[in-house]
């Protein structure tokens, strides 16, 4: 049964009722929703590179609500309450903060930002503070401390990860879930739906930014980070 | 000499350099400058309201760039070089806070909280976190930390100074400049072009959200924030 359908995955029940599963859908949208497309493969990609990243951040300590990949375009999840939160980890300035702040594109950020945009399409998913968060009653102040920390626990291991393929890891968008019992697990997906991947030697963008600015095929980049990816695991 | 021009003020120098002259304009101006108007008197009435906040304030021990009023429309201040920040206090959600978190308007807020805006007209003052304060440059995080602590003071004096004329202190937007030891002080100006003022028995707006939202006399309500707060002086 669908319990949810969101812009690029829908969520359905499983037999086991703490696990979902997971459809990676082909829609490409942007600008929250105003500009969208139907793009073959990328429902595939984005299950296969997102599979691949969980699972390596889970050797690496990270827990997740992954379970494991079940097809081309499915994964099997712990079913979690999404906390309303995009938790951003920028290490280099790029889209939105650059308008913020009038700071140039591709400025390094010498101690990476974590941010919390409340999760609400409705309102644009504004940038919100801690004191937004604690009125809002999304989450605990220790909680947050929690989400801040997992933020740059994440952003080390995929730094590790990207680096590793030629591959500047320019921010990212994490969100975050309560089990049953109310622990906080690392959710959702991480691709380059929601990542900015640079090449790094001739700083080509390999993520959703290709989409979003016109910069040519989606699916060529998002096989270019899979088959770096891929290659990398190979040589382990 | 004019040494700068706003929306609503006029800095000239004096024959003293540490010392200028502000002359308060009878603009207002909304949203970013977008709407705009003359509107006669009310640059004397910030200008008696505000020195007499200032005053107030110095009582209670916050020290700022005011030094005398010398006219209707004139202070004397001290010089500071203004730092680009709105540092917004809010005990009860209002304007741009209950549209950004879809929250009522009125609704208390248990703990006052301390925004930060970065003054840029061109980026339209966004909201900004501590981080970006800091990746600007444009304070240190020791000087966050007392520009924080120093806005919730001034909310104490500003919410009892209220409170017995019988307004409820809503939020409000303070400015801080550097003098040249580099010392912060309280700047700019406090007024009901700064701060949302309700009745404390009928909820009226007696501030800046009359011009904003259209609802009657400026002059009428600012005149209204003036003698009562020189009705409290009278009784002290």
């Amino acid at each position: 049964m669908l319990v949810y359908e969101g812009k690029a995955k829908r969520l359905y029940e499983t037999e086991n009722p703490d696990v979902l599963r997971v459809e990676y859908k082909d829609s490409a949208t942007a600008f929250n929703g105003v500009k969208k497309a139907e793009i073959e493969g990328k429902g595939q990609l984005n299950n296969e590179i997102s599979s691949l990243i969980f699972q390596r951040l889970e050797e690496k300590g990270v827990e997740s609500h992954f379970i494991r990949k079940i097809s081309g375009r499915e994964q099997l999840v712990r079913r979690v309450s999404i906390i309303p939160l995009e938790v951003v980890v920028r290490n280099v300035v790029a889209g939105s903060l650059a308008k913020r702040l009038g700071i140039e594109e591709g400025t390094a950020i010498k101690e990476p930002i974590v941010e919390f945009y409340y999760k609400n399409d409705e309102f644009g998913d504004p940038l919100i503070t801690e004191d937004h968060v604690l009125l809002l009653g999304i989450a605990s102040l220790e909680e947050l401390q929690f989400l801040r920390k997992q933020a740059l626990i994440v952003n080390e291991s995929l730094q590790a990860l990207f680096s590793e393929v030629g591959v500047r890891l320019v921010d990212f968008k994490l969100e975050f879930g309560r089990d049953q019992e109310g622990k906080i697990l690392l959710a959702d997906e991480i691709s380059p739906d929601t990542c900015r991947l640079w090449d790094r030697e001739t700083d080509r963008k390999l993520d959703k930014d290709v989409f979003r600015r016109d910069l040519g095929s989606l699916t060529e980049v998002y096989q270019e980070i899979l088959n770096r990816l891929r290659g990398d695991i190979s040589h382990v």
